[in-house]
């Protein structure tokens, strides 16, 4: 009889593989996915860059290269972490991922035994969640509010808790919440992680997506310790298919990250990062992502403003200063995963928010992204939510 | 205090990534990669590819696609294995990965607990024992001769070993001997594994670089409890700077992979595989493959035939019948890891044996690969290693 290792028992269910597979189907208008709009994709640059990279270097392009990525790739990347998130790095500290999911799956890797403890948000990104349960973890959720994770129970949590391995977090438009944490918080989160020396994963897909205010510092840029490892991506503000990520940490948390990547693939394709890297060469990457601001900014502001009209004063939802998402709250006694059969009957889809809880029970929120949908798509589904939700109050 | 995790004990050493970086110094001749040759890669065909998947359908290729990998391109790979394996399958069976490196890590994930026993042919894979060694088991190694492993021995193990949870063979063209399991080894293989009902990780990266005698079936061909689970890629037939790979193996089994594929890095990259499977669209691989197989058979030759001219008597090698490596075993007194040394004074660089035996021990042999060196090349390091060998005989 095959005999699976323990590990299996925790990753049955597959939400995410699901969503995938819903927003694959034309009829469905999907708030579902965290996808990029394709028409904003730079589809001719990258078919330039593409054709001069077979050019230039094809036989390099097709060939194996280095575990931690091609220096070039990693010179851009550290030097964009500077200018975007005043964090002052170099290519010796980036390791190249495919994708920022595969950082996360490294992350628990290279911190986590089973039974250890690792710390997320309250909800938290379920594909981080889903990628840190293969090492059989044990979750506890710190509670949040409107200005991100709440210090005190932080402190709490950590005063009474022995294994905490690691402190996952989405400072910036936080996924599914899109949220983001005031500097106070920073400050005070940087304070208590210095005290307790625990390494923390500071996820950031979305920090250049900011649509108003104040950018924040990167809690990796206030690390003094050594204690933050960043994880960036360019799936948000260039592609996602050609999965390229990064990790950003320190001298001896990274070279244990590179040990993982050479066991998990060798390394990431050669060819997208020579593409992508040309691809920053010929053009600029800050003039296309300030492209995808304003859409993503114009979209934000119709599904709002969609939410406003069509929804009952009984769902309350968060307004993001940018990122992807926003997050909507139902009374208690509404049940998100049944009521999203009600609304796939209408052909609108969400992810309901008990799936960005590990340790489960609050059924009664959902994710909605506006990113990947037009302004009537948007305020098509948006209405046939509030329909849908309307139907479901007491 | 930063804790890392236990597994990370086990992955101090880095062989592989040590040699990536060998190679990458061009004032040495390298034989100790298994890099495919550059001047072979159809960079011009890959070109037209990519160009054609932009403009045919540049978004698509630019955005995060299903976990499972592209179904064209699974289709292809299914029709494959049927014609040159003899396997029967079909595209539902097949899960892309990135590189069959990542379906080496993914074996590990899916069936091995800490402590867990992994049967190996003895030498194997230093990639892949690095590979599972993230799942902290124990290496049992099985001997093995020019017909490949000894199915006596591998009974004996198994009637006095509980906890097997895989067995990780290469029955083709072996990395690193080059030697090919017999027919009749084969068979006996799978009756042995039916009756135990042990999974069978079958890893065939090089099994259409056959360059005489007849193809002998795939385990996964034989197979008939569906415990055979099948590592391909496109790295040493295409191009391996993709990172294209797939798992082929029944229902139950491949979910498994699937859910670990998610959660490590959600799919590999879209734009790729679109490529890869254009290429196979609009070009022969067949014809390719004929093109490969004719000029590593011709420097197979090669360094044969240097090796007999320059090596002392007291150098025992194979004669592959295909693949890119030969193994060579010198007298026990000398110690290869040592000599490599000496060899690097010389330009030259194989890969010493002891990192092919995951319990460590022999250290009197060593890879080289034939398939990356120009004829020159080839016989100039084949002569410098032969003097260095004679002056290392006692």
């Amino acid at each position: 009889m095959v005999r699976y290792a323990q590990r299996m028992d925790n990753l049955n269910s597959s939400d995410i593989g699901d969503l995938l597979k819903l927003i694959a189907r034309p009829d469905i208008i999907s708030f579902a996915g965290g996808l990029p709009a394709p028409e904003l994709f730079p589809v001719e640059e990258l078919k330039a860059a593409g054709m001069e990279v077979m050019d230039e270097m094809g036989r390099v392009a097709c060939q194996y290269s280095s575990s931690e990525g091609l220096m070039a790739l990693r010179e851009k990347i550290a030097k964009r972490m500077g200018d975007k998130n005043n964090i002052k790095t170099d290519a010796e500290h980036i390791l190249i991922t495919s994708g920022s999911q595969q950082g996360l799956d490294f992350s628990a890797r290279v911190f986590v035994d089973k039974g250890d403890v690792i710390l997320v948000e309250s909800p938290s990104y379920l594909g981080a969640v889903n990628a840190f349960k293969a090492c059989e973890p044990t979750f506890i959720e710190v509670p949040t509010d409107d200005g991100g994770m709440i210090m005190e129970e932080l402190e709490k949590i950590l005063a009474a808790t022995d294994n905490v391995k690691m402190i996952y977090v989405i400072p910036d438009f936080q996924n599914p919440t899109g949220r983001t944490w005031s500097l106070e918080r920073r400050q005070k989160f940087m304070d208590i992680v210095n005290k307790h020396e625990i390494p923390v994963i500071e996820d950031n897909p979305y920090g250049e997506l900011r649509f108003e205010n104040d950018d924040m510092p990167a809690l990796k840029s206030m690390d003094t310790k050594g204690l933050v490892v960043f994880l960036g991506t360019l799936s948000k503000v260039m592609v996602p298919g050609f999965r390229i990520g990064w990790v950003c940490a320190e001298d001896e948390i990274l070279a244990k990250y590179s040990r993982i990547k050479e066991g998990a693939d060798l390394q990431s394709a050669t060819i997208t990062q020579l593409q992508a890297n040309k691809y920053m060469d010929m053009y600029s990457l800050d003039d296309h992502v300030s492209k995808i601001r304003e859409i993503y900014k114009h979209r934000r502001d119709v599904m709002l403003k969609a939410m406003e009209t069509y929804f009952p004063k009984e769902a309350k939802f968060t307004y993001p200063d940018g990122g992807l998402f926003t997050w909507v709250e139902l009374p208690d006694y509404i049940n998100t995963r049944e009521m999203a059969a009600q609304c796939l009957e209408r052909k609108v889809a969400y992810v309901p928010g008990g799936s960005f809880f590990p340790n489960g029970g609050k059924e009664n929120c959902f994710r909605l992204n506006y990113s990947g949908s037009s302004d009537e798509k948007i305020i098509e589904g948006v209405k046939a939510l509030g329909e849908v939700i309307k139907a479901n109050l007491k």
